[in-house]
This record gives C-alpha cells, sequence and structure tokens, in this order.
C-alpha cells in the first residue's frame, strides 16, 4: 500500500540510535529515550499559502531528518510503524 | 438522502480494521481503539482564501484515507455514522 | 417581527427528529440529546474579507442544515425558539 | 452629553422585555435574566481593515438589535445605563 | 517632562467622577470603582499597519474619553498619575 | 564588547529612580519596585513585514523610554546588566 | 555529519562562560544557570513569508549570539550537544 500524504505533510520512518551506556553495554531501545531520527519516506504536494500560491516542500524522499520528540501522529500501515508529521516540524536535514 | 458537506468539509465512512491478537484471536472492535482509516463519501466546494479566491479540495470521492483519532464530528443520518472533518484533518491518502 | 442577520449569521429553525428506542417505544424529547439538524430562516448579506470585498454565503433560506450541537446562539423570538449561528458552524447541507 | 463611539463600536441602550409566567404573573426584572434587545443610540465612523480601508457598520442609529447576553462594556453615563460593544457582537437587527 | 507615546498608545489622566450615595452622601474616593473617564494628554504617530503604512489616532490632545476600567498601565511621572494605553483601549469620545 | 540586537530588539539599561518615603527617608532599592525607565543603548536594524519591507524602529541610541515591568530579558554583559526587550514592549519616549 | 537547519532555523553550541564567585571561587558549570551565549555552526535557508518570498537570516556561521534560556531543542550530534532553535529566539549578536 502507498501512503500518499498531503500539503505539508511528509511521512518519515524513525531510526533508531545504538545507545551505549558508559560502561559499553548496549541498551535495549525500550529502556532509553525515543530517538529524534528518521528517513522520509513520502512528501506532500506543498503548502497553499494564502494568496493561493503552492510552495514545495524543502526535504525529499530519502533524506535523513532530526525532528522533535513528540513531533507528528504515530500510524501503523502494513505492519510498519511512521510518523505522518508537517515539514514545520523536522528541524534539520542531517547529510554525511 | 444526500450529504453536501460545506467549504473544505469532507463526508468521511470510517473503515473498520480487522484486529487479531498476538495469539490469533479477533478482538471484537468495541474492544480495541477506533480506526483511522475511512472513505471520502463527499467533499465540498473548497475553502475561500483571504483574497476571495476559492482553492478546490486534494481529496475526492472514493479516496481512502488516514485521520487523526479525535477527528471530525460524528454525525448518523439514515442509520448510517459518518465523520464530518475539515480536509485539514485527513493525514494522507490511502493507494493501493 | 423579521429578524435579519448580521455578516456571515445565520437564523436556524431545529427541526425535531423522532426518536425511537430498540423496543420501539419513541423517547420524548427532553430524555434525549438535542437535534443537530435545522432548517435557515434568513441568512446574512455575507462576511467582509481582509481586503474589504464581501462573501455571499453558501446557505440560502430553506436549506436543511446539519450543525454542532452546540452552535451558535438560542433566542426566543416572538415565542419562537431559533438559533443564531455563524455560517461556518454549519457542516453540511442535507438534500432530498 | 454625547458620546462618540470609536471605529467599530456601537452604543446600545437596552430594551426591557415583558416577562410573564405561566400562569400570567408579571415577573419583575430583577428576577429573569437580562434582556439581550436594545436599540443603537451612536455607531462608530467604521472600522481600519489591514490594508488602510475604513468599513462602514452595518447597523445604524435607531436600529433594534439582538446581542449576546455578555456583550460589550455597561457604562453609566448622565445618570443612564448604556452599553458599548463590538458591532461584532451584534448578532441581528429586528424589523417590525 | 514631556511624555510622547509611540506607535498607538495614548496618555491619558484618569478624571474623578463625583459619585453620591442614594441618602445624599458623596462618597470619597478610595470607597468607589475607580471611574472609567479620562483627558487625552497625548497621543503616539499612529499604527503601522502590515502594508507599511500608518494610519493616524482617532483621539486627539484634549478629548474626554472613556476606557475600561483594567485598560492600560498606570505610570506616576514628575508626581502625576497617568494611564498610559492603547487607542484600541478606548471605547468612545464624550462631547458637551 | 558591543551587542547588537537583532530586528524590533533594543538594548536598554535601567536607570534608577530615586525613592523617598513620605518621611523623607530615601528607600534603598531592594526594599522598592523595580523602575520602568531606562536609557536605550542600542537597536536592531528594524522588523521585516509580511510583505518583506523592513520597517526602521522608532527610537535610537540615547532616547529616554518607559517600559512595562515586566518587559523583556535582563541579561548581564561585561558585568553590566541590561535589558533586551521589543520596541513594542516600549510605550513612550520620555523628553526633558 | 552535517546537519543542515531548514528554513528560519539555526544551530548554536553553546558557550560556557566562566563563572567566579565575589571570593574568587571558580563555580562549576553544573552548579550554575545555563549560559545563553553561543556559537553560530549553521543556518537555514531563510523563512518564507506569506507572500512566497524567501527572506534569508540575519545571523551567520560563526556568530557570537544570545539567546533565552529555554530557547530551542538540544540534540545530541556525534557526541556533540547542540542547541536548534528559530532565529527569532535569538536576540542579539555580540561583537568583539
Amino acid at each position: 500500500m502507498k501512503i500518499r500524504p498531503l500539503s505539508d505533510r511528509v511521512i518519515v520512518r524513525r531510526v533508531e540510535e545504538e545507545r551505549t551506556s558508559p560502561g559499553g553495554i548496549v541498551i535495549p531501545d525500550t529502556a532509553a529515550e525515543k530517538p529524534m531520527r528518521g528517513e522520509v519516506l513520502a512528501v506532500g504536494n506543498g503548502k497553499t499559502l494564502d494568496n493561493g500560491q503552492v510552495r514545495a516542500l524543502q526535504v525529499k524522499v530519502g533524506d535523513k531528518v532530526l525532528f522533535g520528540k513528540y513531533a507528528g501522529t504515530e500510524v501503523k500501515i502494513d505492519g510498519e510503524e511512521i510518523v505522518v508529521m508537517r515539514e514545520d516540524d523536522i528541524m534539520a536535514v542531517l547529510e554525511d
């Protein structure tokens, strides 16, 4: 199933960060805070401004992004957990 | 009876998702959270922008859509339960 | 007495829905929730947009409309109870 | 003393409604809710829109108007109680 | 010392109203509510609208004005108590 | 160190007012409310309006200004306490 | 890893201020309030105004800036703690 976000919404798949305690022990994810990184899976066609003009999004599919811990809504589609958020919830793009 | 939503409102019929517990037992719907998927039954003629221009909606009748758990108002028309929401409450369109 | 609503306001007369309990007994209206349907009695001359342009209303006298349970203000004029609401409180027009 | 309201403000004198209980007894006004009707005594010269244009008011001196129970501010001028409200607090004009 | 208000601000000196109880006894001011009348001492050069245009104020020095009980900020300048408020806090101009 | 405020921000140095109790005793400042007067040390280059135009500030370096008791943020730079506020927090300019 | 902030966001690295108590003892940072100074590491490409025009940021990489104690979101990237904030959270640029 394909999911097409509306307007300025973006579909993001969270990327789990490896967490190691000072003593070198890997902390299983449920014991740690949820990560704030993800990969963009789909983007909307843009936000309609007050003058009727549509502004395309700045992020694109495949971008690694940083977002707030409580950004967006979590949804399960075909067994996979994704997050639907507005582009404005994305703070930055991470580049290698 | 036909229901014609005003402006940027959309009429949606919820689609029940099948829910199966880990042990394979189907959970009757009243025991589970309400689904967030639906099918668009009718759309308004668009939102009037500040400059007087009318912007047509992005979703159309028949679209399968994803929306927030608390989006819109539930109404019973001719014995059928529908949800009237604003297009902005719709997060994404689901395509096969 | 004639009542002429200002701007984007609409005068609506509630239409009582018949309510029958599963066993076929008609529930008197005071024992049930207030209906959300009504008939438009009068409409304002439109909303003045920020650019000074006046936008006419979408509903017209005689329309059967659906509105939120807590929309508008109830007023008694000449012994009749009416509701004064903004057009934006009207969710949809019901057509036969 | 003459009172000249600014911008989109309107001066209204409340009109007391006669109240009769089902048994035909007139209820003195202090025992009933304050009426929501009044007569316009003075109107401002209009609201300045964002583009600098001034929009004249829709109500005029002498109009019988309907307004919300808590609209405006009560002021006593020369021993007479008046209400200063914004035109937007006026819901409708009552015509004979 | 001269005080020049910025933008759409107005400097007002409260005017005490004489208060007489029904029995004819003058109520000293501390025993009564603060008056809502004043005289304009100075006005700002106007409000800058969103389009960059400056709109001059409607009130002028010397105007007797009516304002809300909690409008503005009280300041003591050279031993005199004044109130700095926005023009929008002024409801009306009182004319003889 | 020089401090250059951004946009419509202004740097102000509080000016302590002498406070004398009715009996002629000078009240040390810590026992009294903080003053609301100050001198402008630096001003931003102006506020960008919605249309992209930049509007220069109305106050200038050296102006004696009046501001709300809770306006702005206090900062210590090079041992000196200053207040960074938006120009809109300044109510008036005091002239000799 | 490079981090590219979106729109009007700015990446800042906090600069710790040396704190010395009146008696000359250096207070370790954990015993003091968090500093409000930092250095700009990266800036977004600008804010899109309502008319679709993009306004470039006023701060640039390398600027020493002053910001509110609770501005932005703290993020750890490659072991370094940075703060992602909107340019509007930056009060001033500090120049030598």
